[in-house]
């Protein structure tokens, strides 16, 4: 039954944006979803990473913790895994990396995954922490991040690519997260000076994007006067 | 296997819009998703509407044809119908309507389809013209379009509602297409005085959107110089 070609996505980056931070879907309806991911918790509780079917949450104190079953999710993607390798980098910079996957991808009118897994250098994340109702904004909420450093990391970057067209749905471009092999060091990745390591990619042909239509606060939000995709931008980039 | 809370499409809004007209899935794999949707054929050949799983299209010449399984479409809509009555309307005018439906339906942050019985007055109606490769813009493809009125008729309207969020990649707001009881007028609805009738309604939490990532002209166009969300509401509106 496990569909390769999906990306699964539960939320929107707009709703984000108003600060519905509600968790309306559980990491056990996720990983029916996929074995692999990221996401962040209710009240932007933190940066989540699934690998190999198993969930992982980077805290604002740079702990990295197992995920529970019933722990939720406001913004969330998974799939099933299938990656095949694409290239070998050394040594490379974070835009030169990203250039090299474009020009080898050739699809950037879908959507993909991207994983590498090597040695991430001067590499910098961030971890929001979780605030509870009455929630702000995104902008506001995304205020109280705790940011990371490392020198050098061994670690598996997981990466989603949106099209253009979809962004303010999902991330446009790319939205990746980080956990280090010794599950010590992650997060949302703001930067990284070069990584060396094996770049693999798996395009999907469908987003099956699930919004959470039981979700009062959600359902009767008004977005019209919410200013989506500069305020993504501000807290995404 | 039916999931009556998915809507299914097919292409995007945005990829019409370059003229990337090509038919990317056969109405056989569109009615696998659905018994029920709307779409327009290759080159933008007519305004297409399923009705009870018979998929009808409405040709430029106001011809009502049926449509066979191996009529391709570059953008459709399509679900299995379970649709709930929601209002019986007397004469009332179609911005009357769409405020009707929308405060009855209190679901403008997720998709949903409604279907309209009835009479329809001095109804206006469109459909375009195939175009063949080389393909134009859809704007210049539109302009290649016949225009149908008529004073009274007895009808199905099939209607799909896509939050603002979504503006592009699906038709934001309502999408429309008709076809009459007789089987002899319908397709993309521009304009309606009223309708006495009875409204029905199915929401969705899920859209599975699928792209043509089989099609070479789609995946290696470059969107980044269309004018997506200008020239969708002057063709679409």
């Amino acid at each position: 039954m496990s569909n390769t070609n999906t990306l699964y996505q539960h939320g929107t980056l707009a709703l984000l944006v108003p600060g519905l931070l509600d968790g309306t879907i559980t990491m056990k309806d996720l990983l029916s979803h996929g074995d692999t991911g990221i996401g962040t918790g209710e009240g932007l509780d933190g940066e989540l990473i699934i690998l190999d079917g198993t969930p992982y949450q980077v805290d604002s104190h740079g702990n990295v913790n197992l995920v529970d079953s019933n722990f939720t999710l406001p913004f969330a993607n998974s799939h099933f895994a299938d990656y095949a390798e694409m290239l070998e980098v050394e040594d490379i910079s974070r835009n030169n990396l990203q250039k090299q996957i474009t020009d080898a991808a050739k699809s950037s009118n879908t959507f993909y995954s991207v994983k590498i897994t090597g040695t991430f250098k001067n590499i910098k994340t961030r971890a929001v922490q979780k605030s509870s109702q009455p929630y702000q904004s995104l902008a506001k909420t995304a205020e109280n991040q705790s940011i990371f450093t490392k020198d050098s990391v061994e670690g598996t970057l997981l990466s989603y690519y949106s099209p253009a067209i979809f962004d303010g749905v999902a991330v446009g471009g790319f939205h990746s997260h980080l956990m280090s092999d010794e599950h010590d060091f992650g997060g949302h990745i703001l930067s990284f000076e070069s990584v060396s390591g094996v770049v693999s990619f798996q395009q999907f042909d469908n987003l099956e994007q699930h919004l959470p239509t039981d979700n009062k606060e959600y359902m009767e939000h008004d977005f019209s006067n919410d200013n989506i995709l500069d305020d993504v931008h501000n807290a995404e980039g």
